[in-house]
């Protein structure tokens, strides 16, 4: 077991989402399957995200963009409320997933545009039409 | 028909790659299809690249990740191109092609990592490893 | 901005789909993103459904074996009222989803059908058995 | 009609699972579309799994992988009952999983992740840790 | 065995395709594994292609559309033989692919046009512009 | 640095593939981005394969199914391969391919045989019929 990629991604974690997020994501796995969340935290947080290459906000971006295009609707939420911490504007956000059209096509940029609406709902976040 | 778009389009497309690579994406289907060509300029270059929320190195982000995920490598070498054009060092765009490990999974990721390579070594571009 | 696309592509709507439909799918985004609601409205409504080279039924049967293939459950709604509005008959619908069980599979033809069934109770359609 | 392969399905799909998860399923189906329900029940159960070359366990892992890959967590909850009436352990399953990680992508084994606490907790099956 | 199945199936495909795209395709397969050959041939030609509810074209556009979506342009080429000996005119196929542009997106509806393109090469199709 | 992970991941790497297909892989990758290479084989390989929880034969099912259903031909060489070496039949092989027609849909599993015919008959690989 690799404890430092671990403490790592459990570190960029906290730095990613608040407690409650985190609760209803991580720590839900983590409650069934310590394994599976040792590795879901490792590798993309401990070992990815921390690398110098790219910043937070470059990672959000692409994050987003494959979320979008594989229409992982249910797995946004997190990724949404990252986007949001890491700086993206919230304009930003929905520009993102309106650069997807032509690329995920319309029916998977639409779906994602219904998580991201509610999302911003929720947060009380407001886009400048 | 919106000729303003199809202009802007074409203005676009010809400041993200060079004329070879127009040659045997877009003039190869306008030829074939000029209506196909015309939709396929129109929107995403005419309509979308040229909005101003997110700037071209960030919508190239977007663009990867999303053919990463759908595992386009056909249609990779042009925004490969665009990217290094549009100013995403080499370093940025192999550091995009791994944060898509996790997202789109390691078959895809490294599908996208052979097409890299590859235009990499035909533009002589080299990666600091 | 292409105003008559988008006119175009409003009365394109209102000829697909009831004013509930549309409530519920285009004024949301529109009250969201009026520029996300733009471009969907003008690019697959205004430039794409009004070419005559296929008439609205052969274009649902393309749309519905794209969602299905997809999985995009979500975005099926619209495009079954769009189908039953453009004169397919229930069976052709169904029959339409059957045809797609060898293309994209079981569980995605599965799942369109069980929003086929929900439309069909709601609307108080029934199929020839 | 190939009555022998649509009796040996249902022969089959009775051994695979319960009567509470058939009326959910397939009688859901064949209550609205005989013809739909029939080849759903004939190809696959009838002429696939009935086949000797690999065993209902090695097809469970089969399937699981595939419906994690294809993000068809709608269609898991019979499979998961299949898997676990097959012989495969809780253990087993959730491994398998966890497998799909690198192949399928995060999003979308987590995504399954869900549908199996979720399916666990309702049969009482508890995993070892 | 259904052999009445396999039979149906082999007279659609001989009435679909001529023999030498049958050579290229089927007949490889059945000579590798005559199994996979007989499940491939029984089901979705045997047992959906000659059910009444939908016409050859119709089934084609499906097809068409459902392909695209995937990417799965190495199995297109059997499937443009087809829609072109079903009576589908090459601006129907033409304006097919381009009415997937906003469904499966523009990457794999343009990877689909390059099939398209390269086939009415090979068969001195062209398309009215 | 997670050296561990990565000796093991080698070792295991070794163990399921031949010199000449790590060589076509894994040292292709790892010359043009060794941090690639790294993470490519520490979290699958070091981390994954190596866990008790299935064995070889059975993950090889997994990770089969996983890229018949994203359609991933270009990594299926490395996989079929290593499915033989841990022992799955031939004729296992193409019962799992063919287990994945109803799953992965027609065309998929149709791309994923030409993958398997190939590779037996470079490695003389014949299949019992």
């Amino acid at each position: 077991m690799d404890s430092k990629a671990y403490e790592r991604g459990m570190e960029m974690l906290r730095k990613m989402v608040g407690p409650d997020v985190m609760e209803g994501t991580v720590e839900r796995v983590a409650k069934f399957s310590p394994d599976m969340a040792r590795l879901v935290v490792e590798f993309p947080f401990g070992s990815l995200y921390s690398r110098p290459g790219l910043d937070l906000k470059q990672r959000s971006l692409l994050t987003i963009s494959s979320l979008v295009t594989q229409g992982a609707v249910d797995q946004m939420d997190f990724h949404i409320h990252a986007a949001l911490n890491a700086g993206l504007t919230p304009n930003e956000i929905v520009e993102a997933v309106m650069h997807c059209l032509p690329y995920a096509g319309f029916p998977k940029s639409l779906g994602a545009l219904g998580v991201v609406i509610r999302i911003f709902e929720e947060r009380g976040v407001t886009v400048e039409v």
